[in-house]
């Protein structure tokens, strides 16, 4: 298969422009979203939904996610990843297929009907997690565009993919929320391969693979600036998958967790990675592209 | 001297009320700042004070402040605190001895006026700095009460002190502003001392000297929430030695970079340090309470 959005193999980074369309399919009024929300999307690549989920939901998605946090002996050891000094639970894979809330909240309407509609095609899962990043100590995640991983080391071939991170916990705007440089998805920022012999040793600690470079980063934000959408728990936060996005460390005492969804479109279906030979474990970029069965109505029974 | 602020001599952390005022003075019309002011700083413990520089003086400020990071060659060696990999310098302390600009910075009425109205006495620089904190990998700094360490390792005796912060760069919600919890002035929060032999790994990492505990910062940023002003160039952050404050990281291209001068009373001259037996070096903590003079008028001559 051709590499339409080849990167790591340059000396120097490379801005292409996309060759994929944002919003697949054309908008009607049937449309799960607004027009004014599908053009939002199309132009700086992120969404936030609120007020989706009823507060039922809202407390039924945080207890499952609290307990599934606390004990979880039932859940397969490699998909869990671990606070090396604690062993505390950080994040979990493919819940999606490993709890039943959290699969009845991957295939519903409010969240797979979007991504169907965006991608213009059956959806299914190419990656879940449960996020839990505590207080006080929370890591910073450096900028990435998910699609340029996704692409060189699982085989994702075209842009016709997104995620929705639907927040369990508030995002303030002191607790290193989900940053996003609005329209940055538009272009696609290749990345160093091997780094030239004659770099600065500076240059050389961020010269990793997959890290998009400091000059180009600073042109985008000159550009568009950055959006951190804040929101209560329920917001759902959609981007595509080529917005370059990061966030922050956190020493406030406020966590931040999230239920995170990747939808990619059937058609778009891994192939051979474009990097490495062999791809990523399923748990991180499912290989089996069966669609969702989009299911309407609440997430949990209201006991009525 | 009898020591009020006691800390790190229990295995567990205490609240205590404040003995001290956190306005020293009474307001009256013709002070620097006005009644509504003045009653925030009390009540808040801090204030942030705009446009109080032109733009000609903010220019200058910044101007000085790049030379100073790019050659400082002609500074104390001690004073300069580089970053360990690329050898760039991340602090100059004790400037306002080094530079004539950041002597004039430090008199000015605006800053010293402010200071010894809100002081009652006679000021002088317990501390100064300049702070460059690059973008994309700037680090955080974990929250603390300034005086608790002034008091033991310094010997400071008494609440009588303030910072005030210039800002050379703007403060975004995104990079990494200083964060601060209103009200935390009012009560002294001690630091542990020895680790009881039961604490967990966990607790063990946290438990450093001079670090608040992670209950009572959970428990004041309920009670008080946190803010983290934001501002262009010039700006001027101004808060007590006892409000508990910190910063996240900054993944941003956007760096911060602020000088930072710390006014104490001169009835409030340190003593011997309440803690170890040996202060910490005057460039950190100026044992010579020499009044300032202070300067009215433009920080520099306009060229008229």
């Amino acid at each position: 298969m051709q590499d339409l959005y080849p990167s790591r193999q340059t000396a120097s980074p490379e801005l292409h422009p996309r060759i994929d369309p944002v919003v697949h399919g054309r908008w009607h009024p049937g449309a799960p979203l607004t027009e004014a929300q599908t053009e939002h999307f199309d132009a700086r690549g992120y969404l936030v939904l609120e007020n989706l989920f009823s507060p039922a939901e809202v407390a039924a998605l945080q207890a499952e996610t609290a307990q599934l946090l606390a004990d979880p002996a039932a859940l397969e050891a490699e998909t869990m990843i671990l606070e090396p000094n604690s062993g505390e639970v950080r994040s979990i894979f493919r819940i999606h297929e490993q709890n039943p809330l959290m699969a009845r909240l991957a295939a519903d309407s409010r969240l797979a009907g979007v991504a169907r509609f965006l991608l213009d095609d059956e959806v299914y899962i190419h990656q879940s997690r449960l996020n839990y990043k505590p207080g006080f100590r929370g890591r910073e995640f450096y900028w990435h565009s998910d699609f340029e991983t996704w692409h060189v080391e699982d085989g994702m071939p075209r842009m016709r993919a997104l995620s929705m991170s639907v927040l369990l916990a508030e995002n303030t705007p002191h607790n290193g929320p989900l940053m996003l440089i609005p329209g940055s998805h538009r272009n696609y920022l290749t990345c160093v391969g091997k780094t030239p012999e004659n770099h600065y040793r500076s240059s050389l600690r961020k010269q990793e693979y997959g890290v998009p470079d400091a000059e180009s980063l600073t042109a985008m934000v000159r550009d568009f600036g950055i959006a951190a959408p804040l929101g209560k728990p329920g917001t759902v936060i959609i981007f595509d998958c080529n917005l370059m996005h990061g966030s922050n460390g956190n020493i406030t005492p406020l966590p931040r967790t999230n239920a995170f969804m990747v939808y990619n479109a059937v058609s778009n279906r891994l192939a051979d990675p474009f990097g490495p030979p062999t791809p990523r474990p399923p748990f991180i970029a499912a290989r089996n592209a069966e669609p969702l069965t989009i299911c309407a109505g609440p997430l949990v029974d209201h006991g009525g």
